[in-house]
């Protein structure tokens, strides 16, 4: 038993199996054949491993983004005149990624809770009994109360009125206001294979920033924008989406091959008009801008009351796109792996070529393989002997074609 | 040296090897190969390419979502009626991915700052001694004083008072409102393999969206949802969810193959109850619903004042899950080049059963290994003689099992 | 045409080729390529299959997360004081997944429209003709009516006014407040390969919640944590960051294998201080805090006024990182694929030190290839005649080396 062990374990180590190869000497199959494994090799190490760095395994950061504006708007509205800083123009207040700069806006103050006839137009009526008490409409301002008003021909609603207007009517006001030029600060930082990394990247410091702002080419890191050129890099017209409103993704790209030093990884800004403009994407479909309402409600002489304000402006998602590649032994032997199969792919086009496709094919067919059937392969062994025999008897090699 | 190098590239480009097979007529073992080598091919190509799509590569997409919602709410508390809007019960107002409708609310108005004694129950006291000034309770509502309230036998606690009751105390009535229908209208872009695309694909224009509504079956791409659809279709039950609060996540999915015409990638809507109601996994863990309090300052004659509202609401979360595939060189040669490798375990498992299994394994093992071991060889050598002229003289093929 | 057709099946399926191999029987040889061949196969197993778990693919999860504060702060300034619930010092109200606890402020109560001149510093003036009325400084508080006030020489602004002093100034008092003890409480749901799973996971239910306190080793699945607790673990010293405000990333790790049972998938938190305080990266670069201005507006006896706080708080960005594994039968053969590539590597390594580097190398070149050209073919043949008749002579085996 034990010797039977030894004897297996012996056999085992000490043979070494190779496969026995047929060496055509035929200089057409060798070359086609040669460069076809050489291609086969300039595809894994070039494209592979150089060009697609399939030797690096890859990873997403997650990341936290933090913005900050400076600047003032104002507005002249009626003769009155107003200053609009940080804290009135932007929602929300706390520089979170996705913000939005109020631009233009229809206000209506110091609205109270009551009731009024609707809008003349969709919800008309001749009696009470067109109105339905305690019941809304799809377009509608407010619940019904069921009375129908003479004076209008509508409906009568119990909605929030406009006090600054008399009679009340449910619209207000139409203003116009544009905002000059104002920064954003930001400045965030990523988490990715445990690093940490902020896009206050080498050389950009407390001093650079304070004086600096973005430009494409120029200080393509400084992290500081100003609104008119965001607005511009993203394909929009200042006016058009300063009237009506629009979004704009600023997309932060992370890509950096941690094999390298880490000051290498630098992140590129990009701006993409998403919403808004007459853009071609608008032009089919919608055209409407970006807008909310937003109510600021106060209690005045012990009365519900809010200002109601219809906000028109652009709207900043800054997303983080992100990649970071660094060596891994597992891709690197998957691709070297997958290459040897290619190869195989390689050897078995080029078999079919001498196969199937050469003049002397049957005599590489004959070489090539071993039957274990006798009969043809002493068929096969006295081809071969007479083929060599006839051929060296001329004089001539069997392989001078 | 030059004729050296002149041989050793001629020897390279004009030669060609290829393995030497050994080729076994055998019934048992060429079909159950050939069987095992066509289910490998039919792996390859049916399952790697043309079902798991093992040619392409895929990337994610980055997308912003934008919401607006329309609609009013009513309530009628002890006789005060009251109509809510959108810049009155969405917070926040911008048209985030994630916001909340406020569907039921407790409301405490005009409360100011002063000190008053606390709750019955968790804070008894007996004397002053029983209060530390200047110190919190985890469940407390304010800050103590250090006074022990006789009246009450609690705690004296600085905090925000409701001034509506007299005498004051912490909570304030509960009033059950539920909202009518809302419709949400949704928008938004995603940036995928430098791709902008909308929700609002080819078909979805202005007009259409004016019109429809969301149906899974009728109209599954329309951008706009009823609110009591959507809570449906998450699988909670409205009633519930209105009281108590809860939260619905909408997954925009977004799975496209970029080898075909952009237009085969639309987006496709999920609803899924993420939190509150009587869900499996709420029945188990905790039932409280989602609540949030929210309070809007203001000064009145002098004084600080604030509204508190102890919001309950529906919360959603706009989630967009993408993947884009597209055609790329390397997956495709990767899926190749470790099926070729299948094939050589294939071949392997073949030869097992060849050499060890079949009743001439010792007959097909000389077919296959030449023995370095000049004394092997000729024992293989001759038994491979006397194995062919023994059958041969008996007029048997030695394949014939 | 019939018979052909049946011909090339019948040979196609009752044939089976296998590569003709050489068996070596060289001790060195041997053993050498033997350990190679185990060391792949080693690789392949150990490392790709168990360690790396190369048999399964993986998907992230699309998530949700609530938050929501309990806690109260108290201030006292200039005799004042006042107690901050969580609806005065979160922003923003609705518990997102990103959010600021105010930890300190400088307040400016009532401000009205107006103007006043401009601190003294950056903008001063001796005549109007400096002052350009209607156009702002980067770094001013307002727009320029083109006034210069002899007073303070400098240019007066438009702005809000702080009115509590006089003459109204620019910049109001700095009060300095800290917060007591808060307590986070966080639930969220994940949907992964379209499962759903909250972190209140097995074990962790309403009972649990009501006492229990984060802490890394005894209660890491406890979603409460201490506002202190979190900072601490952060790196940040509290006093500091609670004065200057910071920004603090909670990660929420969720790396699951779903070959075993789902309760051992279960979140893992971690925290980072991203941003504020003095660590390696501030110091460098910049060194304030994380604030943001937000104003609170009303009416007050028809005049439009506004509370303006300058907010510093921790600013809390709870992120889910996911990465969930599930046996996928395309990994696993596409592993397996590329390590037989890889053994063929290892052939080829062993070839070239059987066929170059070895004494016997000529043998064994003659054993291993079979040449198409006859003459080399013949003396081949009769070498390896000669070599072994000349050894069998010597009574010595060709291997014994």
């Amino acid at each position: 038993m034990k010797s039977q062990i030894t004897n297996a374990l012996s056999d085992f180590f000490f043979e070494y199996e190779t496969p026995r190869q047929v060496l055509v000497r035929n200089r057409r199959v060798g070359v086609v054949c040669r460069l076809i494994q050489l291609g086969v090799l300039a595809y894994i190490i070039g494209w592979v491993f150089i060009y697609e760095k399939g030797y690096q395994s890859t990873d997403t950061a997650v990341s936290s983004v933090f913005t900050k504006m400076k600047g003032v708007g104002y507005t002249n509205v009626s003769g009155r005149e107003t200053v609009w800083d940080v804290a009135d123009y932007v929602f929300p207040s706390q520089g979170d990624a996705s913000f939005v700069v109020m631009t233009n806006f229809i206000i209506t103050e110091g609205q109270k809770m009551g009731t009024c006839p609707e809008l003349p137009g969709k919800h008309t009526c001749s009696s009470n009994a067109d109105c339905k008490g305690g019941s809304f409409k799809r377009t509608g301002h407010g619940q019904m109360t069921g009375v129908c008003v003479n004076a209008t021909k509508t409906c009568e609603v119990l909605t929030w009125l406009d006090m600054s207007i008399s009679p009340p009517i449910q619209q207000s006001k139409i203003k116009t206001n544009y905002f000059k030029t104002q920064i954003i600060f930001s400045l965030y930082y990523k988490l990715v294979f445990g690093l940490l990394r902020s896009n206050l990247v080498e050389g950009i410091d407390g001093l650079y920033i304070s004086k600096c702002l973005y430009d494409p080419a120029d200080a393509p890191l400084c992290p500081i924008f100003k609104l008119g050129d965001i607005v511009k890099l993203s394909g929009f017209s200042f006016e058009k989406i300063a009237k009506e409103g629009g979004a704009i993704g600023i997309v932060v790209d992370w890509t950096c091959n941690l094999d390298v030093h880490i000051k290498h990884c630098k992140p590129e800004y990009s701006f993409h008009g998403l919403y808004g403009n007459a853009n071609e994407m608008d032009e089919v479909r919608t055209s409407m801008g970006y807008n909310f309402r937003y109510a600021k409600h106060y209690i005045e002489n012990g009365v519900s009351k809010r200002t109601l304000l219809k906000v028109f402006g652009i709207r900043f998602d800054i997303i983080v796109k992100s990649l970071a590649r660094k060596f891994d032994i597992i891709p690197t032997l998957t691709a070297i792996g997958s290459g040897v199969g290619i190869f195989g792919v390689a050897t078995v086009v080029c078999d079919l070529v001498l196969l199937y496709l050469l003049p002397k094919r049957e005599f590489y067919k004959n070489m090539k393989f071993k039957y274990t059937d006798t009969e043809v392969q002493v068929r096969s062994d006295v081809l071969l002997l007479f083929g060599f025999k006839h051929k060296m008897a001329a004089g001539r090699h069997p392989t001078s074609d």
